[in-house]
């Protein structure tokens, strides 16, 4: 049978709860698909802070190349916030970013008719919503030079580099065309070129590559009024392209348009089909050990993990099925609007969800 | 009778038709108030490179400075999209914003009862939103160095600095404390600090100014977040502070929220009470003149104009309550859901504010 190494990261708070219970619906998808997987575990963010005395130990970099894919929980919690740069669990997921290559972050927001009520947005404003913001991960100012120096007048002083090469930007345009041609043959990408040289740069690259991809038409918005027109009409995106920071912004601002953030499932991949799939969601340390997570955006990510990574896209069409028949089926956790006395924990979420399988 | 200089920059599209209403409630506060105004005016953008051969003619800058406020109506159309940066609209507005040292931006987004069905989001959401944006105008990656090089691979790259040195941070804040001390005593400063050296130096500064505001509560948000709160639950904002880019993108989405762009006024101050005062919106060029532009957001900048820098707070409030008269008693221009049988022309909406006052 065909053998797939799938690496586990529980991470921090309610990391380990909803990895768990995506391993469980894998576990499912391998029986019934004749499959195996080999799952191993390593220890990123704060865990292995306090383990390992680093967010990223050498041996979860290790684990994580050797496998075919990595699922990954969330990192983070008040226990390490006021730690120094280099000991804070973010910076795990920064490294692990690099360390893998990943530097195409794909987050779907969808909107389903179930969860309509969820958004703060009007129906119709929202219903129908499917969009996916593709967001550079592993260049611009994140990775940038950073300097602290006091300058000639005696001021503290701070610097941050926003850089960027052709390359990194024709990478992230070509997925981003990809992705568009099998959608609706729209991209959008976003920059500030009016005030930024590596915008300039950026939409000069995607009109070059856009030549390549005559059936789908490019468009280009800036980005301060991409984040207004996602306010105002969410529904006329597709596919959305941008980099790094404005990529981590818009693509919180156009999950939380769907209301349900705790569905919101995303993939982080590499050159090749390699990746590393997590929910859009954190660590939430305050429900942590509850039993009361939502395990849906996990599972959903699973479900990306089958598709973009190990190539069973009949099983991940499954695993997503499954997940919209539970919701349908008129079954919450707390966070999609529950009744407290109704509301399913993580382990009767996932039991569900594999039912349904 | 006590004498104020005002310059009015009217610029492209619509600036000229809604400058001229503001103008008109201008004249009519000085005959009611007793006091005089000298308009002068001064060319920006698309017109002043038609005419000067520069978005920013050395004769507007005089003419500003020499005024004790600016008033200025929109800049930019598609003309002059395609001209190389120095012969941009924009870059008159970004040089009028440096070489007035119009470092403080003031971005209020309130949403009128009037105006809640123009929203997007539901109105138990919005209702009663009332926040106010402050942006850092002149540093941060505007400002900072461009380059664009060839590198050791051969490949074209760009790099766009973020710079802010601790005393440009120091006085935005400061501004903000003192607005947010005339408020709800609520200040919530938004930076990337889990990953940008600029703004661990901006959450230092700001927990520095903090000790002399001990009467206001300060937070901190990450940028991300702050885009996600905004579309959650924007009533929990009161004052935000930021820096230039994040700035650039939170207010024009935090604008969007209200629905009502077409009403929504700004303020650039410099050290002391000069200003230069403007609507957000832009300048239209698809309706510039043809006399349906909504001239509200240009007579309530002007308003802001008479308060902040010339320090007539009851002219001020006046000219306010009568937009919100004019609104309340149902007279709306097409922008704001007027229907088109019923839509008010720019001319129209001006008399009647005047008619109010
Ligand atoms: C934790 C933080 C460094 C990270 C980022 O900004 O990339 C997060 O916000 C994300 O979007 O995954
Ligand atoms: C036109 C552009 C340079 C400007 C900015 O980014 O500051 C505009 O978006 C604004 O917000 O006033």
């Amino acid at each position: 049978t065909k053998q797939y190494n799938i690496a586990c990261l529980p991470g921090d708070g309610i990391g380990p709860e909803i990895v768990a219970e995506a391993v469980k619906v894998l576990e499912l998808v391998a029986e019934q698909t004749g499959v195996t997987f080999n799952f191993s575990y390593g220890r990123i963010g704060g865990i292995a802070i306090d383990e390992d005395g680093t967010p990223l130990p050498d041996e979860t970099l290790r684990i994580a190349k050797a496998a075919d894919a990595v699922l990954l929980g969330a990192v983070g919690g008040p226990k390490w916030d006021q730690n120094p740069g280099h000991l804070r669990p973010e910076t795990g997921l920064l490294g692990i970013r690099k360390g893998l290559g990943l530097f195409a972050n794909l987050r779907p927001a969808t909107m389903t008719d179930s969860l309509l009520e969820a958004s703060t947005l009007k129906p119709e404003v929202v219903a129908g919503v499917d969009l996916i913001v593709v967001r550079e991960l592993t260049g611009g100012i994140y990775f940038g030079q950073k300097k602290r120096f006091t300058d000639e007048n005696g001021r503290d002083t701070a610097v941050d580099e926003l850089i960027y090469n052709e390359d990194e930007i024709e990478r992230i345009i070509r997925v981003s065309f990809e992705i568009a041609r099998k959608r609706s043959k729209k991209l959008c990408s976003v920059d500030k070129a009016n005030v930024l040289e590596s915008s300039r740069l950026w939409r000069k690259v995607a009109e070059r590559v856009a030549a390549d991809y005559p059936d789908v038409e490019l468009t280009h918005q800036l980005v301060d009024s991409c984040a207004m027109q996602l306010v105002r009409a969410p529904k006329q995106f597709d596919v959305i392209v941008t980099e790094n920071m404005f990529g981590d912004i818009l693509s919180d601002q156009a999950a939380m348009l769907t209301g349900s953030i705790g569905m919101l499932a995303s993939a982080s991949l590499a050159e090749g089909s390699f990746g590393l799939f997590e929910p859009v969601h954190g660590s939430a340390p305050d429900i942590a050990g509850k039993g009361i997570a939502n395990p849906l955006a996990t599972i959903l990510s699973a479900a990306m993990l089958l598709r973009l990574s190990l190539g069973l896209d009949d099983a991940a069409d499954k695993v997503e099925k499954s997940v919209w028949a539970v919701l349908d089926a008129g079954h919450r956790t707390g966070d999609i609007g529950a009744d407290k006395s109704k509301a399913l924990g993580t382990i009767a979420m996932g039991e569900l969800v594999r039912e349904e399988l």
